[in-house]
């Protein structure tokens, strides 16, 4: 019997297959309750704790509404200079002092690893909200959630990636949550961006059918989901670098109405100038459905967690 | 039958007299109400969002209280520091984002405008909590509905409006939501400060009575009511100009005694110096209370537009 | 009868024996309560203001657990800069602002005296969660508490205080506390940051038998719990003096298990380095369940306070 009971989130390659199954069978049933009424009443008088050492909308918003929809209560901060880091204390302490007060912990820190070293500490099962370039594994679940919600199904897909694939950590985390289902990969950035090779290798491993290419155009012929990333302003030490890449690819309502009127368009967001505005009244731009599916997604994760399904 | 159901609030012309008397008759049976018990059981599992991308104490915590003495959640932000602007994502993208949580959205703006650009892209209704230079109309409701509190009606007042005329949002939203009633308007500020000339004339299209003087003890020998106004560091390009002008009103209690000693005192807050601390004590000093009636205001706002009534 | 309905927690010296020993069986019962549910139905629909002018994760993120695990809700601000102090707003307008919204108020501000300066204009009861290097008395009760949860009783005990004894409001607190009960102190500081005189000699008056030393070694050969403190970069003028200081007395776990190994450790935290994460996994460390012990007298204060008990 599968069951998230006490887990922590860390990573895209915890999931089997049945896991992401149930979570999304959930996220499916917890839609259609909130159809009749604004919340579920789940999680009565628990705390989620949202420590956020970045700033974070998105994330963050969407992680306090997945528990307020589930009637449970939010403490947290929204920066690192809110916090007692400000003071010198390190994450660990902080972690183990939130331990003591919130159920759960959902967190986003500027490190690689930080995460795992939260829950290495909590008795309260973490979810990683983004650690750094490293892994963002709600992100990944509700993306692909997005995906077979927009096409049915994601076996038989071409999935066009297409941005910062080096420092993008949805994508990261992508790689090893996609690896249960079959489908075609193109991957579209710049030279200096391109997807790191290890990872490349271990999707080839998982039997994905790769191409690489620096041509948005090319890709899209071939597409049926665009998965669109913002080049990251805060992962280049070098601002000339930054300015260089960040209109490399900019994808318009002209181009897919001309080279793939049904492509699928998706976007972790939040996007600086990769989308057009022109695209978003496009009946298959799923962006904002995304950030809508994020929410379901965690309610999901919390609910399974916290033993309440 | 009036209803506020589904609409947005943006602005001070919107409301009809008849909207008015309505949100006023909802506040006086929300604050009856809350004699006896600490919240009402009307949104429970709705979702707040306040997005603050300015500094406010006042405004934020007020939307936020009003939602949970209704039983409902916040979420939200209390600058533009802790949010994706940070990332030069858009008001737009950030409104669409959010649009995706809550059931209903507060927010304050440095920009004209913004609450407007905001509603043309929610689903949920919004609620103009101030934009820049333009409009606050939560504020200018709570104003009207704290004068008719104070002195029984607004018909037949003399209203003395003093301070930076030019750049108050709040006065500005006033304008609109007071045509509707039948007083006398006293406009006291320094020349630089004006009320413009256009808000001017529509006023007196309205019918209202006015004049204009930068004395402000002339004026507060015909005035019922004084509405003080800051003037807001914040909209000077010069520093200079706000240093000369800043203390070109202030108004003590030996002033009120002397003058007009049953002068109804109003004040959208904070205040820097331009009312002495000694006029506090005064039991026709009505600030403090003004604050409050913004809670009531809001709640019933919030209910009506959720259809909760 | 003993009743603390109504009252402000402004500092150390205004709690009776009685009234400590309320709030400890308090904070013990609802410790029990919450053993089988996650909140208690005690404040549900009243508002906490957590009214934070300095950053703070713990004792603002205790406070509002305390809040939410009592069923009630919680409004405020985690920094100067997000509130109207920054438009040049006094602290008192601020509180007779919030004082409109909110049931009960708790508040950290940098400066001493602030908190009774909130009191004294505030309707709503007041916390003070630190004002400067002034006063902290529910870290005080919720050391006190510790002590007697991890060693039994107080009376009898050897206390040793360690670290910058002349800024340490915890320290300062908690002396008009302790006065209650009959123990033996060491003080252990640099000369430079030893405990204020006029202190001692209350301590003094109070039947503590008192010794001073700069050894750290030879203070925990004779003490029961060591309270560890950290030197506060925060209250020094000049980073220089800071420097010297900060690393004067370093608690390692080979000292404790040489020296004295049933040595029962406290610490207010944020820790910097003076004490060693080595020592955090000794079953005497107490300074994690110290922090747990916060929310359930501060869950106990709040009821008390609010008549709910």
């Amino acid at each position: 019997m599968v069951s998230l009971t006490g887990k922590d989130i860390l990573n895209g390659e915890q999931f089997t297959r049945e896991e992401i199954d149930l979570i999304f069978t959930v996220a499916d049933d917890f839609r259609d309750q909130l159809r009749d009424k604004p919340a579920l009443n789940l999680m009565n008088g628990y705390v989620l704790a949202a420590l956020f050492f970045e700033p974070s909308t998105r994330t963050r918003l969407s992680f306090e509404t997945a528990m307020h929809r589930l009637s449970g209560n939010v403490i947290g901060f929204s920066s690192a200079e809110s916090s007692s880091t400000a003071k010198g204390e390190t994450l660990i302490d902080t972690i183990r002092t939130v331990d003591q007060y919130a159920d759960i912990i959902a967190m986003r820190h500027p490190q690689i690893g930080s995460a795992n070293e939260a829950a290495s500490v909590a008795n309260a099962p973490v979810l990683n909200g983004g650690d750094g370039a490293g892994q963002h594994p709600t992100q990944a679940l509700l993306d692909l959630y997005t995906i077979r919600r927009e096409r049915g199904d994601v076996n038989g897909t071409t999935i066009v990636l297409c941005g910062d694939l080096k420092n993008g950590r949805t994508v990261h985390a992508g790689v090893e949550v996609y690896k249960h289902f079959q489908y075609n990969l193109i991957m579209v950035s710049p030279e200096q961006l391109k997807m790191p090779a290890d990872i490349t290798s271990r999707l080839r491993g998982y039997g994905v059918h790769i191409r690489e290419t620096t041509s948005l155009e090319d890709a899209l012929a071939e597409g049926d989901v665009l998965y669109m990333t913002r080049i990251q302003k805060e992962r280049f030490a070098d601002p000339d670098e930054y300015e260089r890449l960040k209109g490399s690819y900019i994808l318009t309502r002209e181009m897919v109405e001309r080279i793939r009127p049904d492509l699928t368009i998706l976007h972790p967001l939040p996007r600086v100038n990769e989308i057009t505005s022109d695209v978003d009244s496009l009946s298959t731009a799923a962006y904002f459905r995304q950030v809508r599916n994020g929410v379901f997604i965690r309610m999901a994760l919390i609910a399974l967690i916290m033993g309440k399904v």
